[in-house]
C-alpha cells in the first residue's frame, strides 16, 4: 500500500506452444522476481506460441523480461519452429503497456531500455514498434514481421530494415524481436440477432478505422455457428480515445440499416477498470466524476 | 502483490469537529500502522464531528481502531460537546465494510472483536448495529442513538437497551458507541430538469424503500438553488442488491409522469469499482463477464 506505485504490464509472445517444460522455464524469471506478478500464460499448440501476461514495477519487470528472453534464446531454435501464427523470433514480440502512474512516454523509455539490454547481452537484433517506433513504417508489427523468420536474414540486411538495436544480422537460432510500448488492448465483441455473416462483415467495415470508422478500432465479422448468430469481433487499441460505449452505440445504429438488433456484447480476457467505469459514467450521465472516487483506485494508489 | 489479501474498510465517526490538534491525535494510530491506510478524514464544525475513512487487513485495522478509540476517550468529553449532528459517544459509530476477499459475516466477526476489546479495555458500553445487531430493533443506528448522549444514562439502564458489550452504564465522558458491519454505501444523486421541488420529493418517495420503492435505497428530494434544478438525493445501502442503473432507470420512468427529464447524475465521495462496472455490464449487455477480467482486480488480488 505504498504511495504512487508505478505499474507496467508486459505481454511477451514466445515461439514455443507445445513443450510445456520449456514454457515453464521461460516464465520462471517472472515467478521468481519480487515486485513482479505473473498474471497468466497460455500456450497454443497450433500456433506453437505462448502468450504471457505479467505486471510489475518498471525496474524489476525490465530485469525479469531480459532474463526470460535469455531463457527463450537457450530453449527455442527458430530453425526448427513450425506453427500457424506469423513469427520472426524466439521471443517474437514484447509490448509494454502503461497501467498505473506510468505515462505512455515512460512505457516507451522502458521498451528502449529493454531493447538496448537484450541487443547487448544476447547479440539480438531488435525492432522498436508501435509507440516506440522510430518511423511510421515501423509502427505496425505486421510490416516488421513480413517475411517471417525465414525471410528475416535477407530483410534486415536492407538499409531500410536496419534494426533499431543490435546487429544487422539475425541471431542464428533466435531470429529477431520487436519491442515497443502500446496502449492496453481490449478484445470486445458485439453480437447480432441474425445468422447473416454478410451483415456482421459490413458493420465491422463501417465501424473500424481501416475502412472509415473509429480511429482505435480494428474489426471483422465472424459467425458463431453454435448459437446461429454473427458477431462484430473487435480489438479496441486505445479505449481512452475510442470508448467502448461509442462503438457499441455505433453498431446499434448501423444494425438498423439491416433491420437487425444488437443482442449483447462480450469482453474477452482482461480489461482495464477505467474502460468500463468510463462506460458507466456515460450511461448514467455522471457529472464531475473522477477516477479518484473509485475506492479501489484509492486503496492501491 | 500477495495473494488473496483481505481488505476491510472502516469509517469511524468521532465527536470532535473543531479542534484539529485533537483530530490529528485521534487519526495518528491509523497513520502509524503497517497494513492500514488512512484514505481520508474530514471535520465538520457545525456538526462538531470528524468522519475518518481507513482501509486495511483485518488484524492491524482492528488494533488501530481500538487505539484510536482510546485516544478519543482521552481527548473528548461528551459532557461539553455541542453540535448539530445527533451523537451519543466520543467515538459515536464504527462501521466495518467488506471490500475485498471478506464476507459480510467476517465483517460482523471483526465488529464483535472490536466491540469486546473496547468494552473491556475502556469500560465502554457498546451496541452492535446493522448486520451485527442481535435483534431487529438494534439494526437501525437512529433507533439506538435516540435520546443522544444526554438521554443515554437512563436509556441503557432499561432492560431492552442493555448494551451488547460493556457495562449497562455510560462511560462518564465518552458515552456509548455503536459498532457494526454494513455493506458499502454509495451516495448517488439524480438531477432533473425542473425547479419544482415537489417533483423531486415525490420521485424520491416512489423509488426509496421506506415508501414503496427499491429495497436498498434511501432518498429525499432537494433543491439545487444555484443551478435552478432539483435532485433526487439517495443513499444506496447495498449496491450488490439494488444496482445503481436500476434506480437511475426507475427515476427516468417516474419522471415521465411529470413531463420532466433526467439531466445527469452524480456519485458523492467514494464508490466501489464493482458498483460502476456492474452498471457498464448492464448497458453493454455484457455476456459471461466476470470481475476477474478486470485488470486491476487481478493485479491486486
Amino acid at each position: 500500500m505504498s504511495s504512487m506505485k508505478q505499474i507496467v504490464q508486459c505481454v511477451p509472445n514466445f515461439s514455443e506452444g507445445r513443450d510445456l517444460k520449456k514454457i515453464e522455464k521461460i516464465v520462471e524469471p517472472f515467478r521468481a522476481k519480487d515486485g513482479v506478478k505473473l498474471l497468466d500464460y497460455q500456450n497454443d499448440e497450433d500456433h506453437n506460441r505462448a502468450v504471457v501476461t505479467v505486471v510489475g514495477a518498471p525496474e524489476p519487470l525490465k530485469e525479469a523480461i531480459v532474463a526470460a528472453m535469455g531463457v527463450a534464446i537457450e530453449v527455442i531454435d527458430m530453425r526448427l519452429h513450425q506453427g500457424q501464427h506469423p513469427r520472426m523470433g524466439a521471443t517474437d514480440v514484447v509490448p509494454f503497456i502503461p497501467v498505473k502512474n506510468v505515462t505512455p512516454q515512460e512505457a516507451v523509455e522502458i521498451s528502449k531500455d529493454v531493447a538496448g539490454k537484450v541487443a547487448g547481452e544476447y547479440n539480438l537484433p531488435v525492432f522498436l514498434y508501435e509507440k516506440s517506433a522510430a518511423s511510421p513504417a515501423r509502427q505496425n508489427l505486421a510490416n516488421i514481421r513480413k517475411g517471417q523468420f525465414e525471410g528475416m536474414a535477407e530483410k534486415i540486411s536492407l538499409p531500410q530494415w536496419k534494426p533499431d538495436y543490435g546487429p544487422a544480422e539475425i541471431h542464428p537460432s533466435a531470429g529477431v524481436t520487436a519491442i515497443g510500448a502500446r496502449m492496453p488492448l481490449v478484445a470486445y465483441n458485439v453480437n447480432l440477432d441474425t445468422d447473416n455473416f454478410e451483415i456482421a462483415d459490413r458493420i465491422a467495415k463501417q465501424v473500424r478505422h481501416l475502412s472509415g470508422g473509429l480511429r482505435y478500432c480494428k474489426g471483422i465479422g465472424i459467425e458463431l455457428k453454435d448459437r446461429g448468430i454473427v458477431q462484430v469481433s473487435m480489438n479496441m487499441t486505445d479505449y481512452t480515445k475510442t470508448a467502448l460505449y461509442r462503438v457499441f452505440e455505433l453498431i446499434k445504429i448501423e444494425a438498423r440499416r439491416y433491420g437487425v438488433n444488437v443482442v449483447g456484447s462480450e469482453v474477452i480476457g482482461l480489461v482495464p477498470m477505467e474502460a468500463l467505469i468510463d462506460t458507466a459514467a456515460y450511461y448514467l450521465g455522471l457529472e464531475g466524476f473522477s477516477m479518484e472516487q473509485v475506492l479501489e483506485a484509492r486503496i492501491y494508489e
